[in-house]
């Protein structure tokens, strides 16, 4: 079956993401310890946003209260407000940090552009996703943008309603195991997965959890043009 | 020219929603005077809000974190962590609250939904919005929901696009002059205006700006179903 619509992930499949989170929680661990000793700051954190995502949902600021709630509930409530006016710096700076590529991204997408629909699928805030892709100087060449609270068979579903695209017709290109591959191959769309060098724990799947057939692995998106030919 | 889509704001035209951040800021002003005397709460969060608008985007969780910041200023790094705490969590207890419909919403809309598209086109957080929905119990009548990061004349057009709606068919129905009516009527769409009895004063008006036709204001969305027969 011929493809006609490419779905694209944002955070780590186009710009880099995980790895700023990652930098930012690297602070947030220096700056705990200087209160605290012996406590597995990460871990904590790493709880605290699992316990706030069914009230917060995904993104910078659902992070940033996370690790404000974090850090005042590991201190006891002894850590001075100027240290948590830092943390909340940190979240605004992320929140407004130039949208840095991919290696071959922007190539890529301008070529997929002139034979393919593209189309950009991220879950995440809806304010900072937008801004991201306004940032990224890519927006033009997509034909249409969804921010998806979640992004699981449901949402997947709802996207090809709304935008009349069959899933045999549709591949989903993205970092994720769980939240790009896995769905799209469900619905029987088909995914490419191009990992990313740090992918966030909430993300992975075991292994016999996915699907036998219907997605590829590639180690770059520079890859992407060619596989497209072959699958 | 016959009405096929009507569009509903959500914030205080299906569902309040300003009269609970109202309650939340009056705790705030208590919480805050206890350390600061002789300062404009209020001012000085509304101030906040909009500097960190185009940083945070609406909602709640920018609202929190608006709040936590305008605290820890106003008391120059003074205010205990413990406080700080209990903002974080009133913004927990808003994400979380039940739906509550404004009078009338319910009726009206299964009314309606008998003879119209019906479509959810509400402004701010994504996560926030969709689990407002879900509460509120409606979420069956929509023939489709937009959550857009800021409500204007491209946002508009970019709904029309996507879904495929003639503006002159299109009624837009909400409490805001600024989000619901100006740019619906804009792009030859009308547009039915409900106040509430609470705005934000970010979402005002001067008369001046106002179209001269192309919207009408009732008093309830009781009156919607007879007033849709007459424009």
């Amino acid at each position: 079956m011929p493809i006609r619509v490419l779905g694209f992930d944002g955070d780590d499949t186009l710009w880099h993401s995980e790895s700023r989170f990652e930098v930012t929680q690297g602070k947030f661990r220096d700056l705990l310890q200087r209160h605290v000793r012996d406590i597995d700051v990460d871990r904590r954190l790493a709880e605290m946003e699992m316990k706030n995502l069914n009230v917060y949902g995904y993104g910078v600021k659902s992070f940033t209260l996370s690790m404000l709630e974090t850090a005042i509930q590991l201190t006891q409530g002894r850590i001075p407000a100027t240290d948590l006016e830092v943390i909340l710096d940190w979240g605004k700076r992320m929140l407004q940090e130039p949208t840095e590529l991919l290696e071959g991204v922007g190539e890529t997408l301008r070529t997929l552009a002139r034979k393919y629909d593209l189309m950009l699928i991220t879950k995440g805030d809806l304010f900072d996703q937008e801004g991201k892709l306004a940032r990224s100087g890519l927006g033009d060449l997509f034909w249409g943008v969804d921010v998806l609270s979640e992004k699981n068979v449901e949402s997947y579903q709802g996207v090809f309603k709304r935008r009349g695209i069959e899933p045999s017709k549709f591949v989903m290109v993205g970092n994720s195991l769980r939240s790009d591959v896995v769905p799209a191959v469900a619905l029987g769309a088909r995914a490419i997965h191009i990992p990313y060098h740090v992918t966030w724990q909430h993300e992975q799947v075991p292994e016999s959890e996915l699907p036998r057939e219907g997605w590829v692995r590639i180690a770059s998106i520079k890859e992407l043009p060619a596989t497209l030919e072959t699958i």
